[in-house]
């Protein structure tokens, strides 16, 4: 009911599969609301981080409730390394020990760690329970809340093991947002300057101008994860299981996950925003260098990626790198290999990013190389 | 090519996750032909079990060598301990490394133990890859590769985590039946005389008369797969998420799991379709005493199940039950428990089953206790 007026809602179009994401100030606070409202007389399991249970979980819990919903709380450790197999487990085996039925929910509380993590579980247990997303990071309320996918790392990469399973409800609580690290924040804008970078020059440009205002928690910072989600939940809608033009979504992401997984999913060296980050700028590098972008624009991406504080170099990394063959061994193993192809989102320019299947690995290791600086 | 002339096609409609099964005599020998058609570039892995693997994995290989399949070979080892998470676990593992793609096909080459294991795995490894069910037990082919239902087996149950995932093609084989053991072939004949018992009393009495020909491998062993495959497709096409008559098919399965759990699912005392032979007649009984199934029909199915050599009642599984209490725990626990409600499939007479989701604890709990003799 609070400020319910100011909340903007935004429909993923899935047919039968189709769900909301309500995006305000202090949804938190009516979670209970909405969720006795859309899964009626369903229990829940909340999961959460250790980080975000110590600033919202109560919260949450008293809206619980205060609306009579039934609760019980998993807590895991907070961090990347918490997507593995042994806490994937152990939480499907504390679910079955609450003795929850498919009608009821696992309900997400946390950022894309908590929220991957969890709807892999709500996936699997008893084929699939009820699962709502409340994403308390920028990253995940504007990308991996979004679309469906969930999953675990393994050590062969990153996201390796999973399924497609569409949320019920996704509540992206704004407010949350600002006890989160500077860091993560940032992290999180990568994802929202990506779907400017994808395909919406405008968009782009606006958050050249508006950047502060979503940082600072103004009225932009709504209205920026609003486009964000109905960016993402578009290119699903035409494509949910990644059999095509989803593939544009990884804009900066193969690289991306490289640098990730060349840092062993350190997250005190890189969080994936901005490997993202640098990964967009060597996507723009490697496609100016083939002729297709202009220098101009890589130029501009990286001056306002700069701008809000985010690495666009592979040396701004701490610490030593692997050697060239990790890295195409990391490219290769990525799941956006089809057949053996490489297949690379590359751009022609600020908003027209396309997806090619044609990279030859040859030059793509020169590429590398020099930006290594080997 | 050998015998196709003879083989049958049921085809599973559920719009784009349709798919053939393929039922006949020497159809492991046309598996690569077969394969390379309908999904041609994927490589493929193969998991099978060790006893499979004696009788059947070489014709498989060298047919998959004829086509040009590109395969490996992960080997699990036999019984329902199998359908465990640390075998999962090690599945996914091994077929990371092997860097198979999404599009790539995992191959289940068993009865339903390596399917439900294999098509769980095929599910998870980067978000869903290809599936193809090869079944070599009369269960798996008649029941458990129809369907898409996936998973394993929990301490807190049977198949209480997994996937819905259709497989791509199925291929039985019906004279790989012929390498079965008696018991096994038993055991998957409860769930073809099943279908008669859900809503298809002809096919029950042909059955009754043709029995002899399923077991010693005459043209009527095609003629049941055939019929039974239909059979659960249809249920399946009604129902592909289980929200409804799906249930149907449960016949026997509420009582049947109990008793597995009971017996710590160690099958040298109960095999899954011994449990469902048992679990079929106390349905009926359950159903005679509450006035809804004619104790002529009750009859009559004990003296079908006896017949064939199935055991009828609970007193003839070996070895000590647990009390009762145990029992109504493990039926609370089912996952065809909703809300708290107890969902059983109970029956009016042959071909006459129904789901019945008001059945209460407390005469079902008497007519147990009489039954389990104490
Ligand atoms: N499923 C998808 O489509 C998809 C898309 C993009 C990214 N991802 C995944 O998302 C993950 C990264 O997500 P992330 O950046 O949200 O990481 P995260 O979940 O680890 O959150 C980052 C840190 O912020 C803390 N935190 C979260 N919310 C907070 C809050 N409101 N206040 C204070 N601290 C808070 C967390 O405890 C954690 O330490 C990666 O695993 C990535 O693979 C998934
Ligand atoms: N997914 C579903 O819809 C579904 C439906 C019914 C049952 N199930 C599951 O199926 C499993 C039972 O299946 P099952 O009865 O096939 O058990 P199983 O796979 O364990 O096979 C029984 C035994 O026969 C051996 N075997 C298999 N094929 C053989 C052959 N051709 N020659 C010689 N030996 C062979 C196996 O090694 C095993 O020892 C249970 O786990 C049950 O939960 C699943
Ligand atoms: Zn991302
Ligand atoms: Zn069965």
């Amino acid at each position: 009911m609070i400020e319910e007026s100011k909340a903007t809602l935004v429909n993923v179009d899935l047919g039968d599969r189709s769900y909301p994401i309500i995006i305000g100030r202090n949804l938190i606070k009516r979670a209970g609301e909405e969720i006795s409202a859309r899964l009626p007389g369903s229990k829940t399991v909340i999961i959460t981080d250790e980080a975000v249970a110590k600033f919202h979980l109560k919260t949450l819990e008293d809206s619980f409730k205060a609306s009579g919903v039934e609760f019980n709380t998993l807590i895991v450790p907070s961090g990347e390394q918490t997507k593995r197999f042994e806490i994937f487990e152990r939480l499907c085996d504390d679910i079955l020990a609450l003795r929850l039925e498919r009608g009821d929910a696992v309900v997400a509380l946390g950022g894309g760690v908590v929220g991957d993590l969890s709807g892999f579980v709500a996936g699997v247990v008893r084929r699939g329970m009820k699962f709502v997303q409340i994403p308390t990071t920028l990253l995940a309320q504007v990308d991996s809340s979004v679309g469906g996918k969930t999953g675990i790392n393994s050590r062969h990469g990153k996201n390796l093991l999973g399924v497609f399973n569409q949320p019920a409800l996704v509540l992206a609580d704004t407010s949350v947002l600002d006890t989160l690290s500077p860091r993560d924040f940032r992290s999180g804008y990568a994802e929202v300057a990506k779907y400017g970078l994808i395909n919406d020059p405008d968009f782009f440009y606006w958050l050249e101008q508006n950047w502060e205002g979503i940082f600072s928690g103004g009225p932009e910072r709504e209205e920026a994860i609003a486009h964000s989600c109905r960016a993402k939940a578009a290119v699903v809608a035409a494509d949910e299981f990644e059999s095509g033009n989803r593939a544009l979504l990884n804009l900066g992401h193969t690289f991306g996950h490289s640098l990730e997984g060349a840092v062993a999913y350190e997250t005190e060296r890189l969080v994936h925003g901005e490997g993202v980050s640098i990964g967009m700028v060597l996507a723009h590098e490697f496609s100016e260098q083939m002729g297709l972008c202009p220098p101009e624009d890589t130029k501009r991406v990286i001056e306002h990626l700069k701008t809000v504080g985010l690495p666009t170099r592979v040396d701004q990394i701490p610490g030593q790198l692997p050697p060239i063959g990790t890295f195409m061994d990391l490219i290769a193993q990525d799941k956006k290999v089809s057949r053996g192809q490489l297949t690379f989102v590359l751009t022609k320019g600020i908003g027209t990013s396309y997806v090619d299947k044609t990279v030859n690995a040859e030059p793509l290791r020169a590429f590398l190389e020099e930006k290594l600086g080997k």
